[in-house]
């Protein structure tokens, strides 16, 4: 039974402060989020998590494993060193679908995302060192079968990157209206998923899905783990198995119909 | 008439690289990937240019103002500090698709984006100093109506993502195949796009076809300008004019149907 | 008694590395050299360790707490975003300076640091969890009585920095001499020093022997811990305390001789 | 005759921010301060100027080539990112001492360091185009002969490091007061000044004087150009035929005495 611990990132006020007092410089905006992002990478991964750039003043993270002071340590960090803070908000859930909307929730009740008065808002619940299991964490990573060949070094760059992100759309929308999934895109031809209990059907299912409504060939490693990073890094050996075993999809860990 | 130079940055056999002997951790390839961006922001966008992250691995970038030179020096810079190479293919055309698709075929005729040999390519041309014109570059930045207020804080989280995420796709797919423009994700509730020449009746068909299909309310500022930054702020500065005005659509150098 | 862990890093065949093929742009060199620094005080300071830049090509970390795994993942994460590697070399010792000579014998035996052929060492032994006491690190923060008022706001700018990195220079010499305790500038008017089992009336004497022989007049708050985090979060306390009570030594854990 | 235009570039209040309202931790002070320096380093190296981390809070540029625009937008690129402002006061003189003395006057008039009214000035004149010639700077870079085979490898790196630093103290001191230069430690075994119009004998002199004084065997080589990076690349050419030449100091544009 999976047991996903997810937390919202919120950057505070965002909005109105890239236009305060005028509109500041996308390259500095860019570069800001970038850079944020980064820093989350490195501060929730090298705890083990895994965290999605999403919209960037909204990002997912999968932070099994990470404490509510883990949490604050994070928080204050960023706080130190950028010109904005970000509020943080943590739930569990059967599902990850489920554990983001209660996190949602959350944060929300402290007060709307352009409140200039809520800052450093942490939130939420975790688990404890006692409730965590083996199999809390599952994660599916998938990618575009002979995307250089048929994509990149075939079409203009745009039309490829235009078919490809919707055929990830199409991915990540099923995933989360079937099985309360949260898929996001990550680079290049990948898109990682933060699974529930599926199946090897169902991935085999959401990956014929894609084909039929969009055209595009996805291949999937799926991994389980007691934190992202080792469920993520058995996703990724698995992804490797369905290349050199030729499917499309692999899980060591799954059984058929389980 | 606008006259866009499009720089295609293509990582080098970055895909097999990730792989290589095994996997790599997902924390250090995000973190390199936003930081490769980051620096390319910085790089570019101090020079004025714009460059949207796209899919990562292959970046797109505005760079009128930037001749062979400076693509070098941004070469050399990246290869003394990372683990990769990228290749650069310049391309100028009459819209930016054109230029990108020129800039895209450039780069495939030197080799495959996984061919190991093919390393550090830079190839295409510029615009020279005396060819440059003050309406050169057309950029315009859409964003959701109230979407903080709609879609941050109402829906849980994801819904509201996969929406935005969703109607974005159609901007950007509508824009591409009517006006051979350009227009990528730039965090938030943000959208750029590189436009050809078009006119502020074009845009309201855009920012309607939206609606039409995604039911998803944008507004856009356009801006036009010798380069990326210059056409970006007044962009931007228009943009602030439909909040203030309850506009959809604000372009002080356009004219309807110009 | 302290138990300090000391790690040497050393950026593997640096020198050759940045005049080959021919000399490499000291701006990308100082990017690199000290964006390295940073992401290490970030994946050794995220473990409560500290790290000093010392020649940024080797640098010196107290890492008390830290295993050989996690060494292992730190030295990871750099080969996986650099285009550099670095060798670590893990001592425990009586004092810092026994630790790090050991330390240093350890890496030069594994290979010279411009051996080509010698990359991404990782030697040495650290202390076990069981080992570990609440006063393994003495950490000693030094700053300037009043330096903005009687330096950076006085004298040029530059008269005031090699006056001050001389008394530092006496500092760090006299401390390593006599009580084998390693010192580093960390920015502004700043030394961090890891002491050994030092007294309260050693500090005095260090601040009194820096004053005669260049004339500046320091402070130091000594704070003692189980990692490096805990003893400087201490010793900064300590430090305000001097500057609130008027003082030179503050250290709340020392007795006199002690 | 050298023109050299030098920048002191401080953080505003910086430290009283460090300790505000509590102490923050060693470990994000650091990563803020190293980065700050990177990004400086490529606004300004990006522009062919140099910067020297100095004291970090306080650092020094060589910004020949740079004018009040291009300042007001590394400024306010910084602003955009972090935490903290700077303050940039701007200089000319017929020796970079003298127009770093300049400079800090210039800034000290506007306010102290650690007053927190102080934000974000700007002050100072530049070079204007139609004044600058080809050999406005002079660079020099030093190191130490063989400090691998001689420090590195023999000597427990702290003994080596102290021994060094005391040698490159001694220099920046003797360039200094003889010659109005400015030196600093830029890393490894590395020191770069920015000379007044200097000649080779004279920096046989220095280089003389502090293996007298210190007993280290330094070599340099010297470059001269329109600004920082084409006299400091010049300067690292220099340096490798010492290398090559087995001399002491090489500088392909000074003859003997002039």
């Amino acid at each position: 039974m999976t047991h996903p611990q997810i937390t919202l990132i919120q950057i505070d006020n965002y909005g109105p402060w890239t236009v305060t007092p005028t509109p500041r410089r996308e390259t500095d905006l860019q570069t800001l989020q970038s850079r944020l992002y980064a820093d989350l990478v490195q501060l929730i991964g090298n705890q083990d998590g895994y965290v999605f750039f999403a919209r960037f003043d909204n990002m997912v993270a999968v932070t099994n494993g990470i404490d509510r002071d883990g949490h604050a340590k994070i928080q204050e960090s960023i706080r130190n060193r950028y010109p904005v803070t970000v509020s943080l908000s943590m739930a569990t859930g059967k599902t990850p679908g489920e554990a983001l909307s209660i996190a949602t929730n959350r944060l929300q009740d402290t007060g709307s995302a352009q409140d200039a008065t809520r800052q450093g808002v942490l939130v939420g619940d975790y688990l404890e060192a006692e409730e965590r299991r083996g199999d809390d964490v599952q994660i599916a990573h998938f990618d575009v079968n002979d995307a250089t060949g048929k994509y990149t070094d075939q079409l203009a760059a745009f039309d490829s990157f235009v078919r490809i992100e919707q055929s990830y759309l199409d991915l990540m929308a099923h995933l989360h209206e079937v099985h309360d999934a949260l898929a996001f895109f990550v680079g290049g031809d990948n898109i990682i998923a933060v699974g529930g209990n599926m199946t090897r059907e169902e991935y085999r299912t959401a990956v014929d899905h894609v084909e039929e409504v969009s055209g595009v060939d996805l291949k999937v490693g799926v991994g389980v783990g007691e934190t992202a990073a080792e469920a993520g890094m058995e996703a990724k050996h698995a992804l490797e198995a369905c290349r050199s075993n030729q499917t499309r999809v692999e899980s060591p860990q799954l059984i058929d119909g389980d």
